[in-house]
């Protein structure tokens, strides 16, 4: 029970549930917080945690994750304006001490991390290793030049 | 010139429109080819490359690419399906030395590998960053127990 930690997820999409899935796998207690019950289907079916079927923007749904008891909180809903918000309400007004959120426009990871969310960005992450593969194409065209 | 390259970009979504206006801003030959004429408007006014609208599964519309001429191509569109496919005719019709592909659904990397196409998953990517913010929390909460 050391190693576990209480874990809130709210989005059960393609990131989310794979993000369940594979903490639920390891011991910790996770909830899942979706608007969509059918978005659940993507949960393994060792997946021991709780599905709560609600909007994560109104506090009653929140409470009732007990998400004043969260270690970890992460906001991977497909809607950046929806992560946002339900990320601020986990930290100022939860206090919950790890909050993290997707953002799918990068242009928005600014005004995030203005008001004190850490956001990760899959599409800036992917963009920097397609990069990454050009510039290692650069250096191999270097090799055969003079 | 010595260090430009002839990079063909298939979809122009978030990822394929960042990485043109990326690739293109740093001096390199940029051909994007959408079948959706709408998503060139996320070019940017300085975006010096081509844009083909077409279906890049269409022999035609590569060879309109000069696809054979290419140094790296990358197949980001927002369907597995086509990445998979334009991908392998990119690779092994066209024989482009460095090509890479997305991919959206992680199940699918293992059968992109063994098509011998190199895969970039964001989802997968993102998840392992999320999984870390969960193992530097698990780390904190270690040091303060005894």
């Amino acid at each position: 029970m050391k190693n576990s930690l209480y874990i809130v997820i709210v989005g059960c999409g393609r990131l989310g549930s794979q993000l369940a899935n594979q903490l639920s796998r390891v011991g910790h207690s996770v909830v899942v917080i979706d608007n969509d019950e059918a978005t659940f289907s993507d949960l393994s079916s060792d997946f021991s945690g709780f599905r709560i079927s609600g909007d994560a923007t109104q506090t009653a749904v929140l409470e009732e994750a007990k998400l004043k008891n969260a270690d970890v909180f992460f906001a991977v809903t497909h809607e950046d304006n929806v992560n946002l918000m339900v990320a601020q309400i986990a930290k100022k007004i939860f206090n919950i001490p790890h909050v993290l959120a997707r953002v799918f426009d990068p242009r928005r990871e600014m005004v995030f991390e203005r008001l004190g969310i850490e956001t990760i960005c899959p599409t800036s992450v992917g963009a920097e290793m397609f990069l990454s593969a050009v510039a290692s194409r650069l250096a191999t065209q270097g090799d055969i030049k003079p």
